[in-house]
């Protein structure tokens, strides 16, 4: 007999697996370092943890754990509705945001089908597509960032989604405006624009987006939002996408129907009253970049200016630098997968774990 | 132009979502009725909640909640491996053991496949296999059990799954251990075969399923087993599948990295070592399904005995009953969407809910 693996579509055993940031605890039993010696700045989460008020939410929501989550996720459908201004049969919840991205792939491509995104741009929009057997159109990036012309030139009548993220991980650009409204309008509307918004709370008030309101003029689009990052509540798992009522209902058909825990849904709806810390975690972004690329400009490296909360630079030799960090006790990301062989990615951290990172990379260049 | 939702595949247009029990706040928001004074039976959860160690687990768990999730669930698997005498590459881990089911249906089934499954068997088999555009083949029931030789009868060069539920849910029959083990020997070997073990742990020593053991013969067996049921952790989604090498790779590859938040891992780690906790709520369930059975019989109505923690209890009107019993401040689960719209599921509570259950029960028939 063949082996039953072979089963599986051919599409599904290509799948490569998403390489995540090292987790602290592997890297303590590898190198036998205690965890309180490392640093990682590798998964652009919250340095500063997650708010008080969602703290406190997430010890009473244990309380009661026996129970299925609310599957309607009520509380925190309300909590984003008031938030967003947004009625509650445009959304979808999912367990984080990479939820809400592969539902939207699995609703509406099918095997033959043709999904759009950008060279560099996050990788799970090419997990997603390929495991329903659809084929991913990789579009050539422009100085690291989206080329909206060619992503529209790239349509066929086998177009089903694109893929935009903005601001795109792991290369922190961002997409001017009125391009992206200009380019949402010439989307024919028989695609879905899936615009991955999972960075915009570190966007100054300039920059931060408006594509909900835009929803009133486009049925087509769904914005995908997410609790991992300025929320910091990554360990939870809980984004939401917003839409049309006929797309979040389609979406919602092909959900489980408890795929958000209950202390995500407490805590997510928690966190959504609590602006005091989103602007402290932006702030403090704000100023670990400004502190990091300092250190990276000192030390004669290149960077791409980030409008998220991570920064990619490019060295000599990213594996052994790489490793040479890990072995201080500092965790980076290695982004080879994303066509970016020569660069690092390094989230923005406390100030003192900015300087660690700074001080080893220091001290690995000069050696 | 036409509705954008029609882009998506009719497959997936045509999905009925799934009817989960109904919330104690949503029964207090209708009836205004404050949580205290509601009973839920509807979801087979665990009245004793959580055991101590794994509530120890959960709050520690939150103290570093901004990391993502550990994406191997190392520690988890570890204590897996331990308790069920498996290999680390056998184990698949889920956001509960709704999503085991669904990524064995993605990375196996393809439009136009067939899934085998029983009718009355538990509503996601149909669910996840209609997701994907497959054929779903309902076998009739054999006293509300599976009929196993109809089952492997209805085989065809397009089956690809069969899903199996022992104990099923919601009629709470049991398959005699020597003929699921025929069963299986008599399957295809390149057809999978998803053994759901919901509620194992409630089974007494002597029907305990040794399907583990089976997997050194069986490379195309999946045995899923939830956390969510004996273990109380069903708020925080968390199951595991175990299978061959082979089998867990490829299911791996479709899996979201980040599926199981931290907590449920700790949680679920720490529970596996609380024996004591899963004894006593076998012994309560035990104790409660006898109130219940003999209470149902005193009131003249048929049940089906159940080796779950519920039963499903024939009465006339259900619709009616169903809804004086909400009234009432009980939820029970109406099962009409299983072809049994002449049952009621009841969970088996604590003794003083399976009381005021039983009274509510008696005055709304004598009424």
């Amino acid at each position: 007999m063949s082996k039953l693996s072979e089963l599986a579509p051919s599409y599904i055993r290509s799948i490569a697996a998403y390489q995540p940031g090292k987790p602290i605890a592997d890297l303590a039993r590898e190198m036998d370092l205690q965890p309180e010696q490392i640093v990682k700045l590798a998964s652009n989460e919250n340095p500063l943890g997650v708010g008080p008020k969602a703290e406190a939410a997430m010890h009473a929501a244990l309380t009661d754990i026996a129970r299925y989550p609310d599957g309607n996720s009520f509380i925190l459908r309300d909590a984003v509705c008031a938030k967003f201004n947004v009625k509650p049969d445009q959304l979808i919840f999912g367990n984080g945001s990479n939820d809400i991205l592969e539902l939207a792939a699995r609703a509406f491509l099918t095997a033959g089908d043709e999904a759009i995104y950008a060279q560099h741009a996050f990788a799970v929009y090419a997990l997603v597509t390929q495991a329903v057997g659809a084929k991913g159109v990789v579009i050539p990036a422009k100085e690291y960032g989206h080329d909206l012309p060619a992503m529209l030139a790239a349509i066929t009548a086998k177009t089903r989604i694109i893929f935009v993220a903005n601001p795109n991980n792991p290369t922190g650009t961002l997409l001017p405006k009125d391009e992206l409204f200009a380019f949402l309008k010439a989307v024919p509307s028989n695609i879905l624009v899936v615009l991955d918004e999972a960075y915009d709370e570190y966007l100054s008030d300039t920059y931060k987006s408006e594509a909900i309101k835009w929803l009133a003029e486009f049925d087509n689009l769904i914005i995908s939002r997410s609790f991992s990052k300025a929320y910091g509540l990554a360990g939870l798992r809980i984004g939401f996408g917003v839409t049309s009522t006929d797309i979040a209902d389609i979406i919602n058909r092909v959900r489980q129907p408890f795929n958000v825990n209950s202390v995500a849904q407490a805590a997510a709806a928690a966190s959504l009253e609590d602006d005091e810390f989103v602007e402290r975690t932006r702030a403090l972004n704000q100023a670990g970049m400004l502190q990091i690329t300092r250190g990276l400009t000192q030390l004669d490296l290149d960077y791409i200016p980030s409008f998220g909360n991570f920064v990619s630079f490019r060295v000599a030799n990213t594996k052994e630098v790489y490793q040479k960090l890990l072995q201080s006790g500092v965790i980076v990301r290695p982004i080879a997968a994303y066509e970016m062989p020569e660069y690092l990615r390094v989230s923005i951290g406390l100030y003192s774990e900015n300087e660690k990172f700074l001080q080893a990379l220091k001290a690995i260049l000069s050696s």
